[in-house]
């Protein structure tokens, strides 16, 4: 092999190692994201999780990626519609946002749709009324990682709500932040 | 064509079209991210820009991911090198971001490293001293979507810094966002 700069020497001849996973999760809760509640629509019927893990890829074509455990619950049925709804959500949705993580035994996706007012836009994944705002998508690229699947998509029909305000989960906690009208 | 469920029917026959650039834009200034300066070290030295596209995957192994433009300054270095650092900012790092964006004509990069201490951790990739939270990463897969790329890395060291604070972007202003002590 030829020399090579001091950083790829580094990476390829020393091979750190990663970091133990407790680290990284307390690292994680540094790192400030919007709270999203991502919707689909199965043989089952609606299901949706809480989710932090979703941001802007390119607006050429139009796209965005959400990344999920496998094990969840609304996992297949993603996988088989391939359709999904991104709904970013307000201050209000903390109860909600909760619900939809699972908080409370509430696994019955029955009971986290309850006591919201939900519609659909173009895909028939749940779209939230009162979302900051809602992204509805297809599915057009799966990527595994581990544990977890990153789906890409394509953003379909966008719905911009009347609450002009982002839940942000930073320090293990939320946190409302709100735009000046 | 054997016959399936609704949504899968609309999306495969009908195909709706992905919405305009701009409408994109415009729900993804409701969607509240982190903000995040991410650097690394080409064959011409230290470089890095602004970034708010950094999410978690998994922590088995510990990985996230990086969203950047194929044109980006930084991405020939970054492709060589196979190493960066992501460095979640404070509040304090307003003036910073906006350097790392290329603000103010902010090309250079030794501008926009100047005025602020810097280290390494691992793998030689710049690390803000005084960063809420640094990630030190080997990049192990890229995907490429459009005019943008997706790094995924796994993280090597991790620093936490004193300021337990997040800067957050948010309707096209930075937020702060405290942690109790």
């Amino acid at each position: 092999m030829t020399s090579s700069p001091a950083p790829v020497d580094i990476a390829q001849s020393q091979m750190p190692t990663p970091v133990d996973s407790k680290t990284f999760r307390n690292g994680m809760a540094r790192l400030a994201a919007g709270v999203n509640i991502v919707t689909s629509v199965g043989n089952d019927g609606w299901c949706g999780f809480t989710a932090s893990a979703v941001c802007s890829v390119t607006d050429e074509p139009p796209t965005l990626l959400v990344c999920m455990k496998k094990t969840a619950q609304s996992y297949h049925a993603i996988q088989s519609s391939r359709v999904l709804c991104v709904n970013t959500v307000a201050g209000l949705h903390e109860d909600l946002s909760m619900r939809f993580s699972g908080a409370g035994g509430a696994k019955d996706m029955g009971m986290r749709f309850s006591g919201a007012d939900w519609t659909t836009l173009i895909t028939g994944a749940p779209s939230l009324a009162d979302a900051t705002v809602s992204f509805d998508c297809l599915v057009v690229r799966n990527e595994e990682i581990g544990t977890h699947v990153v789906f890409f998509c394509e953003v379909v029909a966008i719905r911009e709500g009347e609450n002009v305000e982002g839940l942000v989960y930073f320090g293990r906690k939320f946190h409302r932040v709100t735009q000046p009208a």
